[in-house]
């Protein structure tokens, strides 16, 4: 069926996306197929994502911006299995909004953040809709043969980690909903947390080389640690208070009064984008250095036991959620 | 952002997907990332299409045909490559109209066909949209290292070949969009064709190893055919009169006053998803040999001569196209 696209798939294509294309493998993005050589003595690793205007990003978010954020999201599955990013594929969605002018916004927003991750566009598809723009991207890269950390190798004995900040996902929806008030430099590190997170694409190295099992979190810490104890067979028990905050995150948890429900929310929010680990104790001061290096921000916050399940503890004590995770559908 | 979803993410995948996902590199869908095996001496081969309810797919449109017609427009993508599908990543945009009798027809059309081609799911991301329905997938496949074929390789003295027959993609819409009068059979296959087209991976062997330059038809054979000539630099002679029809393209061209308006509605109606190439005079027994092990059509259509663009002649006069195929944007 003709669908009325206002600038036009092959235009559209030619003009913003060719720029983006692999020199190689994207073959100009003019012939249905990107082709990849093999990598000898590796793994090839997928993911996928989609997002939806109104519903995983708001009808005001800058386009670049939506774009970038995309593309960091499906670079952080790839980072917490230990796998090194090449390339994407993409399917863009037009809403009726989207004409040249945002269609140039989501291409820089794309050439940006490829160069800063060292990934090129292999192919996708360009589709008008007559509802609200989406967007799905398949992001690919190599991890070495046999070395991608799945979910499932936490044993008893093993620490728990996390980089960066917890809860700043959370938080930085509340901020661009106008929903808090804190001042304006942290109010826009969280905007900027919350439109273009950071995906540890440069600890992916260290997490294949040490971790037993890795997530990457989106559904929220709880939910994402319960999902290694499930697939592990094991529990994790976590400390509450050594939950890493950012600077932002500190303040606003500052001003709350009931300080195990403040937790509680910025525990459970979600869309962090950082890894969480389990990792043998022999491995601590390989990664701490390895971090440091880095200036990434690492903290141990548990301990993996025999049982099920996520414990967390908040002055001692068991903390029981109402909900564990955020389910972003 | 939260989002209603009648049916929710987890359950859709564990439920509905799960089922679907490669046994071993699917990891369940329970990992964020599907994991491959490199294959030593083959090039991976990667398409994208994605489609929308009400642009691509009618809102009546049965959903099993829908995710059918999806994968099999992306096999074609593959097979026009010469390459060898083995699996497939999904993001699925649920309407609200979405509940679990849709999702579970969407997913019985999957499971068709990917035992139909032997692909199998690899991973993706389901979620939930305001708007009408969208869907995208990713197909992976192997093609030996450095045999893809791509659009550029016609040469003058090259012969233009296409498989099955040609029109029948327009005419199914036709179909369904009760704009035809034909007797009832006819009617089925063309509305068949259009629902449920049959991609040629069967005969992408055969391709890989003897077509010159090679292209799937879905803008149309004319405009598909314009891209062979423009990559290669060459220009392609077509004979409309060999163009090969269905029996119910044959019907309907039959009972058209203009037959030279009528052929070029067939050739530049685009959704065929044939293919079509050109090779070498020298291959053409060997190519009919083994179309025919495949009980598959094979018309030679033209010849590559010096030159460019595609001369399409009509009782032996050039034929001037008012727009030489269909944006499907």
């Amino acid at each position: 069926m003709p669908a009325v696209d206002v600038a036009g798939e092959f235009e559209t294509i030619r003009r913003l996306f060719a720029p983006l294309a692999h020199p190689v493998w994207g073959r100009g993005l003019l012939d249905d197929v990107a082709v990849v050589p093999s990598r000898a003595g590796h793994d090839l690793v997928l993911t996928k994502d989609a997002i939806v205007e109104g519903v995983h990003f708001l009808s005001t978010d800058p386009l670049d911006t939506v774009a970038r954020k995309l593309m960091r999201v499906n670079l952080s599955d790839l980072a917490a299995k230990g796998a090194e990013p090449f390339g994407y594929l993409l399917a863009c969605h037009w809403s009726e909004r989207c004409g040249w002018p945002e269609r140039t916004t989501f291409a820089e927003g794309l050439r940006v953040d490829q160069k800063a991750f060292g990934v090129a566009l292999l192919g996708g598809d360009t589709v008008a809709t007559p509802g609200p723009a989406g967007f799905s991207m398949t992001m690919l890269g190599w991890v070495p043969k046999g070395r991608a950390v799945g979910r499932a190798g936490a044993r008893p004995g093993d620490l728990v980690f996390v980089t960066g900040t917890v809860g700043d996902g959370w938080l930085g929806l509340e901020a661009v909903q106008g929903k808090l008030s804190l001042d304006p430099e942290r109010m826009a590190a969280l905007s900027d947390h919350y439109r273009t997170p950071t995906p540890r694409v440069d600890f992916a190295g260290p997490v294949r080389d040490m971790a037993s099992a890795s997530i990457d979190i989106s559904d929220g810490l709880i939910a994402d640690l319960g999902h290694l104890a499930e697939a592990g067979g094991v529990r994790l028990e976590i400390d509450l208070e050594n939950v890493p905050l950012s600077a932002a995150g500190q303040a606003w948890f500052d001003g709350r009064v009931d300080a195990q429900a403040a937790l509680e929310k910025l525990v459970t929010g979600g869309d962090d984008y950082e890894i969480a680990f389990t990792a043998t104790p022999r491995e601590e001061a390989a990664l701490r250095r390895e971090a440091e290096r880095r200036h990434l921000r690492l903290t141990r916050i548990g301990r993996v036991t025999a049982g099920e399940g996520v414990v967390a503890r908040f002055g001692g004590q068991p903390v029981a959620f109402d909900r564990p995770g955020f389910t972003h559908d």
